[in-house]
């Protein structure tokens, strides 16, 4: 998710871009303003900071995405109107689950890992859920649920999930891991919701229990030797 | 895809919401709006044209989602000013192509199928560039993209993109097919790539020859005896 395109798409054109910054004279003739004669000064006043960038004559101004967005916003040419009701359009259907534009961005990603993560999230969400609900067919209770991502937590990341999101700087857990973390948690909770209707386990006590050795064997088969950092899994464990 | 939630996700806040349309008192409350006294003459006002809900205490006001986005963007209160913000930012990591963000777009999807589709829909692109790579290592020149194109459209849908488009009101051809479609178009595509390789086939005949063959096997094995409708896919075909 590090490699930055050469060109950005914005509605139906395509701006020249350089990791990640727009070149800004495209980018202010979009919303119908004229380059500034003197870019210095208008990015004093606008708060721009972007660095320059070499587009094949020398360096050249930029505009971050988020500049780009705040100017566009704040622009009344007819051009930014345009922009602006485009751009309030696409915040509508983000709220209503919009799996078109979910594609759409997926593919404005010009890293082909990009979508494998985006796979590997929707999985994991999938496998979290059948988790979930294997559980509470088998008499699991409320407490149970936090206890087995905790367990999940500490087996595959080494850590508990506050700390995990303080440290990736995330809101969201899930956002903060990598392709293979959310493979593994993935992998581990299904081998768990397979397990509990297999052995037709019941109650908090024994899904606890038939998670915490699947953690422990699943840590086993992709590190091998190397046991669980900062990890506590169970009393057993730590004796 | 049909399936609307009985609320709405707006940054940290979950609003009340019926068949897409936000619970209009909850809406506005988020933008620090009050609530007015005459909803008739409010909505008037603001062209506001979202059908009564009831969430429980009869019939109510509610807003849809482009009608909450644009009252969000014309309020001038801390809270509405806080929620533009939040909205810039969503559209900047929009278009720099941030999954994160489409898998919580994708979330934010209650139809358990629209998550479905949207692996159906990356998976195409992937089929498709694949093609493509294998079509121009063997030979494949200019022209003969589009072709093969025109031919699995005809074959899978019975009809060719700008017909299509029209038809379903969508400005990209993959977003308006179904998963189903979506499928047998990469199953095809996916086909043709490996005869292409397997076959050894060099240049445009060559490839488009095979490609019209396992176009009408594919058809076959997915209709049974059914004709492909309005394709005309090789003169072989049309006598």
């Amino acid at each position: 998710m590090k490699i930055t395109p050469q060109s950005i798409r914005i509605g139906t054109r395509s701006l020249p871009a350089q990791g990640g910054f727009l070149h800004a004279q495209s980018a202010l003739d979009l919303l119908g303003l004229p380059f500034p004669a003197d870019w210095e000064a208008f990015a004093r006043t606008h708060t721009l900071t972007a660095p320059t960038r070499d587009f094949g004559c020398g360096p050249e101004a930029t505009l971050s995405l988020p500049e780009f967005v705040r100017l566009g916003f704040a622009a009344q040419t007819p051009q930014a109107r345009r922009w602006q009701k485009s751009a309030h359009t696409l915040i509508a259907r983000m709220l209503a689950g919009d799996v078109r534009l979910s594609a759409q961005i997926a593919e404005a990603n010009p890293d082909p890992q990009a979508q494998r993560w985006l796979h590997a999230r929707l999985e994991n969400q999938n496998a979290r859920k059948a988790l979930m609900s294997t559980v509470a067919r088998h008499g699991g209770s409320e407490l149970v649920y936090g206890q087995l991502g905790s367990i999940s937590n500490r087996s595959v990341l080494g850590s508990d999930s506050a700390t995990l999101r303080r440290e990736r700087g995330v809101k969201s857990t899930r956002d903060g891991l990598n392709t293979e973390e959310l493979l593994r948690l993935s992998y581990l909770e299904s081998a768990t919701a397979r397990a509990i209707e297999e052995r037709g386990v019941h109650g908090n006590e024994a899904i606890l229990g038939v998670h915490r050795q699947l953690a422990e064997r699943e840590r086993q088969t992709w590190g091998g030797q190397r046991p669980a950092s900062r990890a506590e899994l169970s009393p057993s464990q730590a004796g």
